[in-house]
C-alpha cells in the first residue's frame, strides 16, 4: 500500500473540512473540525457548546453526526491514497452511548486498514465498507459507532 | 389506559418543541418541528435546506437527529399521559437509510402503545424503552430507526 505524502495528507484534510463546512452547513453550526490525521488515522472533534442538550451534556444527534463524518473522512482519505474517486454515502449505522459527554469529544477512525476493493471501484462497481469510530473524552471511552458506507463510482 | 385530553396534548407538544428549540439549539438550526400528534402517534418534520449534504440530499446526521427526537417525543407524551416524570436519555440506536431524501421527511412514532413500566418509575427505578421511528417522504419509506432510551427517575 502506498501512503499519502504528508503535504498531500494536510491538503486533503483542509479541503475535506472546507467541503463539509460549505456543503453540509450543519457541520459549520456544530463547529465540527478535523483535529488531525496521520498515515493511519483521522481524528475529529466538536465543542459541546453549540451541541448542548436539555441535560447540559452533548446532544446524541451531534455525537452521532461527529462519528458519521469521522467514518466518512476515513474512507475519503483511503480513496485519496488509492487515487480512486466516488461518492460516499451512509447506508446504515449503529451507535452505543456509554457516558454523558461534558467536554469536547475526540472521534477516531482507522483509515490505514480500509480495504477499498480497488478492483471493483475501477470497474465502476459500488463497494460497501464498514467503519468503526471510537469516541473518547480524555482517557474515557464515551461512545462507539459502526457505520456501513457505500462508495458509488463516478460515471 | 387514560388518554391526554386534546388541549393537554396540544399544550404538551407546544411546550416540548419550545424546550427543544431553546435547550437543544441545533434543533432550531435544523428548523425541526412537531408537525402534529394525536392520541397514539407523534409526527415530526424538518426541511431539507438547512440539512443539506454534499449530494444535495438530506444529511444522514440530520435524518438521524429527526428520528431520535421523534422517539424521545413519543416517550415524553407517554410520560405526560401517565403523569410520571424523569429524564429521557438515548442509550443506543440503529438506523437504516433506504433512499436519498430530497423533500421534507415525516418521522412517525407510536406513543400510544408504549409500556412505561409505571411501577418501576414510581419506585424511582430506571426504565429502558425501545422505540421504532419510521421516516417517509410522501408514500415512500425512506428510513427506519430503532432507539433504546432510558428514563432516569427524578430525585
Amino acid at each position: 500500500m502506498t501512503f499519502l505524502q504528508n503535504e498531500k495528507l494536510s491538503a486533503a484534510i483542509a479541503s475535506l473540512q472546507t467541503t463539509w463546512h460549505e456543503q453540509i452547513p450543519i457541520t459549520r453550526y456544530m463547529a465540527l473540525e478535523i483535529k488531525h490525521a496521520n498515515q493511519t488515522h483521522i481524528v475529529l472533534t466538536a465543542p459541546v457548546a453549540p451541541n448542548i442538550n436539555v441535560h447540559q451534556t452533548m446532544f446524541a444527534g451531534s455525537i452521532y453526526t461527529l462519528a458519521t463524518l469521522c467514518g466518512w473522512g476515513a474512507i475519503h482519505l483511503a480513496m485519496k491514497n488509492q487515487q480512486v474517486s466516488g461518492d460516499i454515502v451512509l447506508s446504515s449505522a449503529e451507535i452505543d452511548y456509554k457516558k454523558p459527554i461534558t467536554k469536547n469529544p475526540i472521534a477516531t477512525a482507522d483509515w490505514g486498514n480500509i480495504d477499498l476493493d480497488y478492483k471493483s471501484l475501477t470497474n465502476k462497481m459500488k463497494v460497501k465498507i464498514t467503519i468503526a469510530v471510537e469516541l473518547n473524552v480524555g482517557n474515557e471511552h464515551v461512545a462507539t459507532f459502526h457505520g456501513v458506507y457505500v462508495i458509488l463510482p463516478k460515471d
